[in-house]
């Protein structure tokens, strides 16, 4: 076969470009570090969009649309946010281009340069502050819920598709507020709508947590964040929640009048997904035979292939896969039905393993004889011969399952790496072997720099949840042996 | 009031401009000739976005995203097009900010200056056709039918929220084929979609056509459009459909084996209608108490006001208008129920007339004792008490009567702003009146500038259809009496 992958045991990295390249998800675009998202990788994403963008708008969001470009002082306005994104970005300096007077295409124009250079947006808290400064005068302007779908770009020297790119897609949501405590539960909420949607809808188990001051967002007073692992043993985070506390609104002079007739800075949220949840799902699920995608993002859940020896028998068969499909649509499940005869049906089958369709049908001149129909399921690969009559039950309910056993599968792979050291040395053994390490550490930025400088281990976060018998218990750093409050959560990561 | 609007009638320019700030569709960013969409504007293009994108995929498209950023050297490579989009446009020449020596913000870092410089896409036939060189071989990769929702920059000098702005959003669709007709077939379909959806979802007429080698898009063959008439006499080009022949494929060198073998060039289509519809939507239908929204457009489509003199009284009204918010969303009817206490209700009657809501419903204590609801209907500004039994398919049916309604006032104004000249003296006192004059060309450019330079009218279209009785016969050109094969639709426009 021509799209053969590269098997994860040999080249883990290798395996993951090869499936978003022969997968159809994405290629490498003409300029460089960007990525070109092809139409069944944008399928999928539109999917992850509508799930997500509905659980935005059930939890009170709206969304709105704010310049692509920031002007260079708002970036230095908040102090810890411009050395976090002012390194690596795109710079606008002139809004015109001219003939080349040699008559070889064409030359910025130097007379076009901008007063003050531009930034395409990395992120977009200045520019939403810099607005909100003009919505808000009183508390009866808050909260205010936004968030926006937008392209975003960092400048990244070493880029990988969907995992790191110069250009990628994300939401970001925006939101201000009256006191304290209802921008951190906002940023606890969102953060709780973003691990829902990623066990639910992309059946990837995350874990729950707060991240180091080293590792919190640049503005911030605490990043929440849900990190997954994936099957090479490291960590993706795959998404986060910032409680920006009055940060910005300080940067931007955002105050209101409060309730009781005080002026006091505005309280602050943002958060975002992005694309890399593309990247996340891929290596979650997929095997080598390719992707393996969860029903509720599959850009198509079921693919029909008859397998025939006449044109007449082609005939028959597309009529009961016509009675078929009409049921399977009435039952809100997406069927493709694959009849053409350019290729041959062991063609069709490695091409529809590779794109991860859940679930594959196929109809043989056997089956007609007797009202069967063969059914395979992409996450097991086995393959079952099902009675026609009732099979769009057959098909729903094994969807359903699809659904749940890639997650289980994820579950039960994770928890067989999540460990606990209690020495350094054991720590560096341990990690070695990939996945999350449980360890106590004493709180400093000095001992996390020192670990990850020693084992290119970072603490993920402090996670909510327990999930060792002694996560939450009182210890000591295994580096300094200093006191610590609870064990946290280290991997290598993406 | 407060949001009281300039009327039209003393200056239509500052009504829409009003308009668009009061009733928060839209506003000016921090950032030179960019907008920021608010929510309730959002909303709406949200909306105008589903229908679109609903009937794209319904003819076949694929939504897939390419980089926001084009190679300097790619805008080069079609000659007339880099005539077009390479004057004004937004150029990122460096990668990197830098800390300022002198500790005062951020400089751009000289020693991050991009090899080659990148242009902000103005539009995405470049960057798009250097990709699709990698996903065509043969007729059996034919036809692609890609779409893409993006923000693209325009460096404009005079902009205007929503009719121009540098940045602004989009959709563009990129297509590519085996042969001419198919090409061609593919933009006249495209066109209809827009037309389509401009007359049946945004209720507004348009009248489809050709455009003159001078309006031509900038790379094309033909480029096919819609072209509708402001409530100012003024015409508004809203959707744009181009036929580019081989132009594009022979700029990036695209070619495919054809059927018999051979090697051919592909050919190519491009389409595409921006936030600018936003402006022709308010110009078309709105008034001096603010927007007028077809209801399949309006964010919510029924406001429900209630008129209390107590809290208790509050509670029964509040009862009551439960059952009917119950009734309505079953009919797949929006609604918003006003309850707030701090605004009185002719505040809130004002307020969603400024908005535009469709249908307003108010009930007071009179209502309640004789189990009617009053009835307000945004277009036409009339109320009516209705009984509350049925009044679900009463106002189902009200809403699609205001949808028509206002198709047929602004088709009626139209048919009035549709003319005929058969001297350039006639053209030339007609054109001051505002509206559509069909009049006859000779067909050269320099008679199109000279009248343009004259009158400060273009040719909009050459019309696909007749409006007045002799369109489509020969005569002479009103201004050099050379022979004209059918008159062509002149306007000043935005």
């Amino acid at each position: 076969m021509a799209k053969e992958l590269t098997p994860r045991s040999e080249n883990y990295s290798q395996w993951y470009n090869d499936l978003v390249v022969k997968a159809d998800l994405a290629e490498n675009a003409a300029v460089r570090g960007c990525m070109v998202i092809k139409p069944y990788g944008y399928a999928i994403w539109e999917k992850m969009q509508n799930e997500l963008d509905r659980r935005f708008k059930e939890t009170g969001h709206q969304n709105a649309y704010f310049p692509l470009f920031i002007p260079k002082s708002f970036l230095s306005k908040e102090a810890d946010h411009v050395e976090g994104f002012a390194k690596e970005c795109a710079v606008v300096t002139h809004y015109r281009l001219k003939t080349n007077p040699d008559g070889t295409g064409v030359v910025v124009d130097p007379e076009a340069k901008l007063e003050e250079e531009l930034i395409v947006r990395p992120t977009s808290e200045t520019i939403i502050w810099s607005t909100y400064k003009n919505w808000i005068q009183s508390y009866r302007d808050l909260p205010i819920l936004c968030n926006q779908w937008a392209n975003v770009v960092r400048w990244e020297m070493r880029t990988r598709l969907f995992l790191r790119t110069a250009e990628f897609l994300w939401q970001e949501g925006h939101t201000a507020h009256e006191t304290y405590q209802e921008a951190e539960e906002e940023a606890q909420k969102m953060l709780n709508v973003y691990a829902d949607f990623a066990e639910n809808i992309m059946s990837m188990p995350v874990i729950k947590g707060v991240k180091s001051e080293t590792e919190r967002f640049a503005g911030a007073v605490d990043t929440y964040t849900i990190e997954a692992l994936m099957q090479d043993g490291k960590a993706l985070q795959s998404g986060t929640s910032h409680f920006l506390g009055q940060n910005f609104a300080k940067a931007f002079d955002v105050t209101f009048m409060t309730r009781d007739g005080k002026t006091d800075y505005v309280w602050a949220t943002s958060w975002g997904v992005s694309t890399r949840l593309m990247g996340a799902l891929i290596m979650t699920h997929s095997d080598d035979n390719g992707l393996v995608l969860p029903p509720k993002l599959a850009p198509f859940q079921v693919v029909i292939v008859p397998i025939f020896k006449s044109q007449e028998q082609l005939s028959q068969i597309s009529e009961k896969v016509q009675e078929i499909m009409d049921k399977l649509k009435a039952k809100g499940i997406s069927v493709k039905y694959d009849d053409s005869d350019a290729k041959k049906p062991g063609w069709k089958f490695a091409e529809y393993e590779l794109k991860g369709v859940p679930v594959r049908l196929a109809m043989g001149g056997r089956d007609l004889e007797n009202g069967t129909i063969e059914v395979c399921r992409r996450d097991t690969l086995t393959k079952e011969t099902v009675n026609i009559e009732g099979v769009e039950n057959y098909i729903a309910d094994l969807l359903d399952k699809i659904q749940k056993n890639i997650y289980q599968k994820a579950f039960d792979y994770r928890k067989t790496m999540i460990k606990k050291a209690d020495s350094y040395e054991e720590f560096k053994e341990k990690i070695e072997e990939g996945g999350f390490i449980l360890a106590h550490w004493d709180g400093t930025s000095e001992t996390e720099a020192k670990i990850k400088e020693e084992t290119k281990a970072t603490i993920r976060c402090v996670p909510f949840d327990t999930y060792l018998d002694d996560d939450k218990e009182p210890g000591t750093c295994m580096v300094t042996g200093k006191p610590s409050k609870s064990r946290v959560l280290f991997a290598r990561s993406y």
